[in-house]
């Protein structure tokens, strides 16, 4: 599942990462162990926000938050509070400018805001808010919460961050710092992951379980949809800023997003995922003799297909490790050797054999066509793909970037006409009804707890014709 | 197995990898992609020399091959030659002065030296040639052949460099590159790998057979010991600088080094691998939950035991894939979330099972202790390692950083004490024999055609009293 | 004069200069020599503008103009309009975030501002802003204008504009553009020096004419105080955004900050700092062997000195050339050569000599101390200071970074007091009458058209209580 | 006197400074602040390397000393004795490797070497060197005279810098360091200023005296034609390495290169270029209304003529002190803005004048045709060139950049005709006698004391033909 560029074989954007530490010594230290972690979320900027309850230390950069952050920066990032963000990597980049968490100077004084997510009526505000007077400096829809924040007139900044929530529609998890507190906030329908965990006395917020181990702390539980807690002196209050609506947290972190090592709605990811692969096989199960899945985020579906059918798993294919995020376009007649600089078909495990290939998920379907034929000329005798998620048909609006529906090879073809363009032998999807089986959510949530949007086009927020088209909260537009 | 520092958690230091093209107008860009197929081999820097015949083109700098050259590099690097090399990553950096390939103006001309390997006998070469004149610039072995033919009266380029070679003991790939020609020999004793492959009319040269994969090339066959071609106006000819020796490749490029999708002795690597993990299933059984490898070189291991014991293979531990070169060391209160930075155990994998921890090697048992400690944590209630290779004894002089005797944990405990340092409940490694087996080379070469002297001290060539400790070709002393 | 730190010696800090072509396929390129001409008003941050008529492309960066913009930023400059800034340098950096022109999306569209001067209602007008809803992000009086212009209902950006400068107090030399138009504008008082040059057709706007020379273009006239114009596709058209106050130009301009190159009212700055030399010896006439000035401002004056007094007129004086930005502060013993890397006297020339050191101004009065250090060290038997313009007894709230009241030795001593403190032998200021007669500008202005605060505390504008500190407008307080 | 490129406008390229320091315990920072004062003889790179009597430290860079260093790096440089060296620019850029000092690994252990200057005997020696078996790694003469110390089997260092010394012809000042020693010396005919001096017991050596006020040192004396000084645990001891010829400094010191507050043979630079202004207005007077020098180099002469010919001097060319050195070329239609970012006239000084056009020294006469016709633009009426020093008509071998023959316009055109190609009204140049006599060194010494090459043809050394294109001792060729 991934794009039409031959270097993107992999990507499909992330829509951001946050982490937050209230009431520790190394606050900026934990947040950059916790941002690691979260690593896979945003590759394009990092940032860190600390308070010592006086002023903020900031610092933000484009790259990794290994290259973004040196131990000086770490030092000069002193207070026991700290809000932290990834930010996921664009082709053409986009700059400093947009990278959080954002900083802005009000009446009141300083505030700092990171989300993840993606609002789906910002056209309408952003356009409000600059024919009243305002002028906004990034292209996030980030700032656009900050504006109405700052233009209200509550008295309280709990209060402010509440109106300015009840303004905006969309898919968030979201921070708030300023010299005094620690706002935490979740969108009504929890459509984004985030989580409280506790090391010592300290609070610790992030958007996945995985970044708890590696600093240390203990995953408490999971923030609830339209929750707000508030963190300062007094301690931490919880209370919602609207009505909740039922959960409906995003499918993709199951299929594609999360770490293999996180935990969502008590769910193991890589279990997760092993179960889709062993679904698939009883939905779809074919005769071969080696499976193999697509580096790195398909693997654990693929062993448990492989458990399931009882045919060898093998590494029929092997992703370059050190791929790096500035790639020479190839020339055309070396078009092929780019392709095979991140992704390179293991010749004498395919060849002379039938292999299955499985994939996490099929978006436009150019990356599987390509991995197909590398499989047919390392001497595959059959290539069948087996896509451990259901087809997808819409448009993400909350923060995944699947594009275009015109562009949506399932959303154009049937599976037959899918199967020829591929290349394939034979070509299967996991139903919507096995993967909410195989991923395992308690029955008594609607749509057992999930969005579907993208493979159902049933949609839990309205969405505003001038926001169809996808916009990333946290990213640029 | 790896050494002491909680941030080299996988790093056995590899030896370099070297990349050549004889003929092909986009000789730069070919070596570009097979150097990055090479990556593994090292990181620390890498360099490109081509030739149009007239005059050298040269670019090295310190990172990856993707941050070394951006197109405008490769654009200035002219020429139907190329040859290009990796250089291993160390901690405590050795600076650009030693990034390969050298180059040197002699009186016949411009000169371009790669190697990947070590010599045995450079401590007392370097003292003979600076005491009689000779001015060294860099502290590589490689050098030191380039001033053996400096100092040859011999008249061609062929002759002055098998003059050369007769002088230096080790086990080298080299590469020798003038405005002429292109001159390839392998060590008499066959120690490092290096292939040759066609591209249409061109030659390619490489360490592994997968950057022919990726470059669009056929294998053709393996350099042999002692072999000495060169490439010229006329075509390649193929002559012997020495009398070969029977082949001792090194045992751990089908360990740790290669690349799974590559091919050593007609032997695919992951394959080999996975024998060696079914092998050592068969020497030492164990009932167990689940199995689980050290990412990545142990994985092909596991599965290959997991599948022989049918115990479910696992996702125990996952690898950060965003590691970095630039650590910020932790203080020492965080000491065990640096550790968790580049490997973290997934709880709901291991938590209540009794887990086979599969690693292809252990060297100072350092950090297979923390893996132990690790599994511990999240709830393993046991853990077995199983290795497959066998105990590691004696030091590496031919390029590999296996350090001083005294800190192999294996050469100065029992296998009962080793157990206890490593707080596993079994250990197990491989046999010699196994291990042979497993991989699988020919009956008919000595030592079946293996180099296996860190497990046997048995070592192929005479190694002189004053190198005595390990030093790499091509790397820094 | 100059300030307390041993390396600034010779920088009094200057407000920024700007830059503007209309009308001309080379805008960028222009502007780029435009700025360069200008490097001496602002070495801390240059920035460049351009507009092709559909959008902004923007270029921004700490530093010389010649570090910020190398050719690839030029030829992204496309169109043919362009603003561009140059900013001071402030030890304690600022950071690229105030770095001119600021550029904002608004309603209407995207809007670039450069400004060179200083607001004295700053303080109250950001608070009112922020505590009605508006996020500033800058700390730039610039960015207030902005806002208020944003806030404005009226239905022309021209309007916009004259609605926003009748609200805010100070001096200013104004640049606003958008994809459409371009608007110049200067303060009601004219403080800060603008000239409108042409070149073929297209329109010029410089802070200083030298700028014109070095593009080529032709001087045409000066902007006149409270002077508004709008130039767009139907031409350029002059109107006044407010009832116009007499001309109060900066005497510092003719003193030290101009280029001796420039005409400022018509008058060439060497020849008048060439006069205020020469006054300045009839004024204060000495006995003495060579004649010497503080490089590289007060040269104009020493040589008039010279000419009047029939003295020798000799380099005693030497500046060194590359100084450079990031000085190492001295050890505390080395605290001398760390004065003498800026500046050195030359013992040949005033060993056993009387020597008259003339300098165009004193502020704090340390750095004066320091030379006379220099120059006895050297050799010279007396020192007699001549100053080419009167005490500085006020400071400036109009754009120069003359400080506090307290740290200006005029303010706080006599002037016998000042010759001890200073060690000079003797000490004389040129007269405020002596100085006006010497510029020599018409009689017929209210000051003679300058305004004469710093020397004289009669401020042409009101102003306020809590703007009295100095603060830049494009710079940061 | 400069060269062809607009940019180029001054830069006659000089050939390097050193400066040392034996046994202070602030060596490196005070190496510093002599480099600094000596930047204006080479602002391509800046090395320096301190010996702690154990073992070097060395920091080299491209650049400006003050951009080389900062304080990390003056903090790491340890050691009571410090050579530094500084590099002087040419276009087209030669990159770290030939920066200075060099640093080799010998069999006695580390050594460093910096020169100024250049030998007429290289090409032969290097040819020697690589036939007979060794390698370079730099460009540099420096280097020739390493290896043949490296070659020499002589037992002392002092005894190996004598042999080396003696095969080897041209100019050169050198600082050659070891662990233990210090060794100085200069050519046989003294070609290269360097002096002596003292701070407290420490003695410091240096190209120019100005560097010895910047630090606070006391000159003592120069370092004698042929001279070899040893410094060491034992003291300074002087020797000759050869029998020495009479001193035969370079002139271009005098009229271009030394800095104005620097001596040289006991005679002020500014003093001397002052009397030549002043003999040349004797040997050549012109009526005029104004005298204006071409910034920097020729302000002292134009001083003088201005005295003695009773006319004023002006600032009539200003020169941009933020050339930097990355310019960006103009394109065509701009070409002449290019050439006024360096350079421009004034105006209102020379409109309607009769302008005397002081110059140092013409050598290709680009430049000189091109302030002429700035002036004539500026309005002058007629324009005048003095120039204080006689025709250039032969190249250097001894480290001035002045080139081939063919472009020397003296050499090749009659003084009717370079006034004609000048577009000047008249021209004049200084005699070789008024030359010598202005700047007034003793009568007894051979050529008065003067290498006068440049302008005779009599060249002090043999210059073999092979190295008849001028090459720079610390250069590449």
């Amino acid at each position: 599942m991934r794009d039409e560029s031959i270097f993107d074989l992999d990507q499909l954007n992330e829509e951001c990462g946050v982490f937050a530490v209230f009431g520790h010594p190394e606050a900026a230290r934990l947040t950059y162990y916790g941002l690691h972690a979260l690593q896979h979320r945003g590759q394009e900027s990092a940032g860190i926000v600390t308070t010592d309850g006086e002023q903020f230390r900031v610092h933000r950069g484009m790259g990794l938050v290994t290259e973004v952050f040196q131990n000086d920066q770490l030092e000069r990032l002193t207070g026991q509070i700290a809000i932290g963000h990834v930010r996921y990597s664009t082709t053409g980049g986009t700059g400093l400018k947009n990278a959080q968490p954002l900083v802005f100077n009000q009446a009141q004084g300083e505030l700092a805001i990171a989300t993840n997510g993606n609002l789906v009526n910002a056209v309408r505000l952003r356009r409000e808010l600059e024919t009243t007077g305002s002028i906004l400096q990034t292209t996030t829809d980030t700032e656009v919460i900050a504006h109405f924040m700052a233009r209200s007139q509550k008295e309280t900044l709990q209060k402010q961050v509440k109106e300015a929530l009840n303004r905006v529609v969309g898919a968030y998890a979201l921070l708030i710092l300023t010299n005094q507190e620690l706002i935490v906030a979740l969108d009504p329908h929890g459509l984004r992951p985030l989580s409280l965990g506790m090391l010592e006395d300290a609070y610790i917020f992030s958007s996945e379980t995985c970044a708890f181990e590696v600093v240390g702390a203990k995953f408490i539980r999971e923030i609830q949809p339209g929750e707000l807690l508030v963190l300062n002196r007094e301690g931490m209050v919880s209370t919602h800023f609207t009505k909740p609506q039922p959960r409906s947290i995003c499918s993709f972190e199951y299929i594609y997003f999360a770490r293999p090592d996180s935990d969502l709605g008590g769910i193991n990811i890589h279990q997760a995922r092993k179960r889709l692969g062993k679904k698939l096989y009883e939905e779809a199960p074919v005769e071969a003799d080696v499976v193999t899945g697509v580096p790195d985020s398909s693997i654990s579906a693929a062993i448990g297909f492989a458990e399931a059918a009882q045919i060898p798993y093998e590494l029929g294919l092997i992703k370059n490790r050190y791929v790096g995020r500035t790639f020479i376009q190839p020339t055309q007649e070396l078009r092929e050797q780019g392709v095979r600089m991140k992704l390179n078909a293991v010749r004498e495990v395919v060849a002379g054999k039938r292999v299955v290939m499985v994939d996490d998920s099929i978006v436009r379907g150019t990356t599987s066509r390509r991995i197909v034929n590398l499989l047919r000329e390392a001497g595959a005798i059959e290539v069948h793909i087996r896509v451990s998620s259901p087809p997808v048909i819409g448009p993400c609006f909350y923060g995944i970037d699947i594009a275009d529906k015109k562009a949506l090879i399932a959303a154009n073809h049937s599976l037959d006409e899918m199967c020829k363009i591929l290349g394939a032998d034979s070509l299967s999807f996991l139903s919507v009804e096995g993967m909410l089986e195989a991923i395992g959510r308690p029955e008594n949530e609607k749509n057992r707890g999930h969005c579907l949007a993208c493979f159902t086009e049933q949609y839990p927020t309205l969405i505003e014709e001038e926001n169809q088209y996808p916009m990333v909260l946290g990213g640029e537009r």
